[in-house]
């Protein structure tokens, strides 16, 4: 590990959340979370990958869909509990079709666009 | 509380990580964390508040340093258990003076701008 990499406070649970932007609109695209291992993964593949809390397991972001994304660059946040991963996005990031998976505001707004078809990509 | 609000899952602790992204720039300032008070205080007033962990309190974004944030809309993720707070930053998001927190790279580069000088701020 870098230096840098070597700050990350991974916390009691060995985690911490990964905010994941998109390069090529600005757009935050996702948070999930990150365990050591997934870190090391995606700075050394330059592939997104991230720990899912709910299948309790290490992922590569579009595995399944498809819709992948290439790492630009990592950073780290001022107290090192947080990432950023800034991504080329191919497809959409949320698994409900649309690019973002912060389409929707608390009014209950839609926004952002659908990319795909949920339905045609998970089984 | 809106529909879309009641949505949220804050967790077995009583929160959900916030994205606070300058709607300016598109920059990602910073990671922080709310609970259910910090949300409704921050749509209410149209200014951010979060829940600091460490001191264990509802915290206005700004009320010491004055470098606030102007929610322009708050967003939801698909799950609900992540909010993107779209900002206006006054003056810088880090406590280091840096514009965002997310200001170095895991190569240990710094990247961004830093805004202020923190012995000028805190004392």
């Amino acid at each position: 590990m870098t230096d840098a990499l070597s700050e990350l406070d991974f916390g009691d649970d060995g985690l911490v959340p990964v905010v994941a932007q998109d390069v090529d609109t600005e757009a935050v695209l996702m948070l999930a979370y990150a365990n050591e291992e997934a870190v090391e993964r995606t700075v050394e593949t330059g592939r997104a990958h991230y720990y899912s809390r709910s299948r309790d397991e290490l992922w590569e972001k579009g595995a399944t869909s498809g819709h992948t994304q290439a790492v630009e660059s990592v950073r780290l946040d001022c107290d090192g509990d947080a990432l950023l991963y800034r991504v080329h996005q191919d497809g959409g990031a949320c698994h409900t079709g649309f690019r973002s998976c912060f389409h929707r505001t608390v009014e209950g707004e839609t926004v952002g666009e659908q990319v795909f078809d949920p339905d045609d990509v998970y089984e």
